[in-house]
């Protein structure tokens, strides 16, 4: 079909739509390193896990040679309700630019947690509620994951109980209502409620928070209640599993108007956005049928990729959870309280890590500032005001178009605009009072933490 | 094609897009009445009204007789961006009824304004555009008309000034944010800006402001400062002309599948949503070519059509503007603070005014706390937050619903979506929190006002 018929806007029909989850696994030679027991350094095995998450999500997880899982009915349905999500030709965005590059991106903020979280959040309760549980526990940092995680639960009737790091919670305080409004309970983090919390407390008072320290009080509360696991919106490979319905999609849709894209961008905070927008593209490149190239996008605040370790490290701050090997900045970092959104984790998904540590795919970070100028110019032209974490994939993909403006270069570009800003104003304010900084951490600050990680092998 | 395949969300492929409004005035015998000089009481001429809006709006605004317009290739290719929107089949909510009903939404949130107000905003600062001018100026209440403004004048690259209502300017701090992102400036109502907005401080110390004080204020600016107009996001001939695109869309994305709804449920504030959503259902019940029951709901604490007067009154509080004949509960007339949402208007559109005068159509009333309940009773299993003013159609579409289960009858029931609640957080908080009151005016309060309504005839 023609270039100039393709229109604003792709939707798949429902009958396009995806069936099967794509396991991105199956197709890499060097395949991600397992979980690893804290305490003995030997790989964690079913049984073990099994305390912690649900029972299929534990196949899910050490899944390395099934390409594709069934996406259960109930889920298929679910996703009918806010899915399939449009890939958006940013005609506007190219005519302001004034480049030859094509830029498209997939649109994943049409439902009311803001964000691609539900596609796992769904799938996550789903498994909890088929294996007969009460409710299920979890951490969020911009809100999103909280947010999307109560929507599921509110749908399957399950108990959810978010622990929301304390920045994001003073400076969201609409994002809890909307949880409460999908009936769950939201306690900042650290809180006084668990071992864990009260010891961050005890050691760092005065904390804003981190991801890593609502994930151990999210374990610790789902660990000593029966009746209850603890879920995960990123890092996983099971998260990455149930995301690969954005890649997926996006890639039926493009496929239908006979684009392929040269470069595909996606932000990374834990990689389950960018982990599974990439999914089928990275895996024919891993499969030698076809090349692009993928850009993974950081905020230069907290840069796992480009100035972390890949090492065995926690996943969480209070060292509950298994070891991971990852990139990592190192368990005990705390991002600068002043940086949005939820790209504030210290590692990365192990899937994507082993990616990037191959070569498949490349990272850039990005300061706060150009990524909240990218979300305005975007938000002028495309009409839709996106959240800070997916401005750093806008960023890197206005950047891109614009180095295409002076080579000449017609380069199809796809980014994954996972969701709104609806709930950040108070960070755009900070844009538009001047107020927002750009702080970077310094060498010495990230050898500090490296030199903690934990020594396996 | 069997009911069965109905799939979740019908969405119009770019081609079957409207390229005309529907101009419902054309196909009524008994037109609305004109707008008068609050002066001489005599109707207003193009010229006069030229001082306050756009040369091509007055042209709209006082076609009786022309049935369609075209829309605008600017237009047409800005609505792509944003637009079709969706037409729902609530598979989720009639299960969870248990009701035989089927029941459809039209969701207009799918845009970063949250409403439908998109859709007359961007064919208002097309016009101002295209006739040289430097920018517009108006009024808002919940936020939602502003919001769309403002991101149409950013887009057309147009001076946007918004005057919003004070309690709403209070309550929803983020609205504000999202208007700067666009470029607009916001001053809350009544403000020591404009002599009007002066003359109603003095007099109502302490006022939480209406859409009327915020109506006078906007046009005082405009008409005092060359190279501006007055757009508004309601009430007008003007705005259901545009919003129409509202209703062809529902009909041609519902007669695709051979539905036709039984029943046609709109929340009304000016009327802007309802008479978009109705047009061409209408249009065929005033050509006598089918039939159906047409509901406009409103809230208990500002019931203009089931409890005003169908008579000449200001449209703003601070009689700078034309009369209009309309339902109107008389321009002095401030709901209660406490309730939200947009639908705090004194008046009615003159043509839904007219419409319901001459028995087209039905109006109920609904206490806000019910509102409520059905909003996340929705929410929970549609997985949309509707915002406060969707939720007064939502009520009535479920207790129609449920007149559906007692009877057996297998109605076809198509609602308003109008727009998404994420900057009502507050307002659910108060629901949350049992702090929502009901208050409802009493008679003696609603006739004192109607006593000052202006003598003309």
């Amino acid at each position: 079909m023609a270039e100039s018929k393709i229109p604003y806007k792709i939707y798949l029909d429902e009958h396009e739509m995806p069936t099967k989850w794509y396991n991105l696994r199956a197709d890499m030679k060097n395949k991600p390193a397992p979980l690893m027991n804290p305490g003995t350094h030997q790989p964690m095995t079913a049984e073990e896990l099994g305390a912690v998450f649900c029972e299929e999500l534990v196949q899910q997880e050490m899944d390395n040679t099934t390409p594709f899982f069934d996406i259960p009915d109930e889920i298929q349905r679910f996703y009918k309700m806010y899915r399939p999500s449009p890939v958006v030709r940013a005609y506007c965005l190219e005519e302001k630019l004034q480049t030859p590059a094509k830029i498209y991106y997939k649109f994943e903020g049409n439902n009311t947690s803001g964000s691609h979280k539900l596609n796992s959040a769904i799938a996550q309760a789903y498994y909890a509620k088929k294996q007969g549980l009460k409710g299920v526990t979890t951490e969020t940092g911009a809100g999103q994951w909280g947010t999307a995680l109560s929507m599921a639960c509110s749908y399957l009737d399950l108990d959810c109980k978010v622990y929301m790091v304390k920045v994001s919670y003073e400076q969201k305080p609409f994002r809890r209502e909307v949880m409460r409004t999908y009936g769950a309970s939201v306690t900042p983090s650290p809180s006084d409620t668990t071992n864990v919390g009260r010891k961050i407390l005890a050691e760092h008072p005065g904390t804003t928070g981190s991801l890593g320290c609502a994930i151990s009080e999210a374990v610790e509360v789902a660990v000593s209640n029966p009746g209850y696991r603890y879920v995960l919106g990123s890092v996983l490979n099971q998260v990455l599993l149930h995301q690969s319905v954005i890649g997926l999609e996006s890639k039926i849709a493009l496929d239908k108007y006979g684009v392929k894209p040269d470069v595909i961008i996606g932000c990374a905070g834990g990689g389950s956005n960018l982990g599974g927008l990439i999914a089928p593209f990275m895996g024919e490149k891993l499969r030698g049928e076809a090349d692009y190239r993928i850009v993974a996008v950081e905020p230069a605040s907290c840069p796992s990729f480009t100035r972390g370790v890949f090492a065995y490290d926690f996943c969480d701050t209070g060292m509950v959870c298994p070891l991971a090997k990852m990139y990592t900045l190192g368990s005990d970092f705390i991002p600068a309280p002043n940086h949005a959104g939820g790209l504030r984790y210290h590692g990365m998904s192990p899937v994507l890590s082993q990616l990037y540590h191959d070569g498949y795919m490349e990272a850039v970070s990005v300061p706060q500032t150009s990524v909240f100028e990218a979300a305005e110019q975007f938000a002028r032209v495309e009409g839709i005001l996106p959240a800070p974490e997916s401005s750093h994939a806008i960023r890197v993909a206005i950047d891109e178009a614009l180095k295409c403006k002076e080579t000449g270069e017609e380069k199809t570009i796809l980014f994954g605009l996972t969701g709104t800003g609806y709930f950040d104003m108070v960070a755009f304010e900070k844009f538009h009072e001047g107020k927002m900084d750009d702080y970077i951490p310094t060498d010495e600050e990230l050898k500090a933490y490296a030199d903690k990680l934990p020594k396996v092998d």
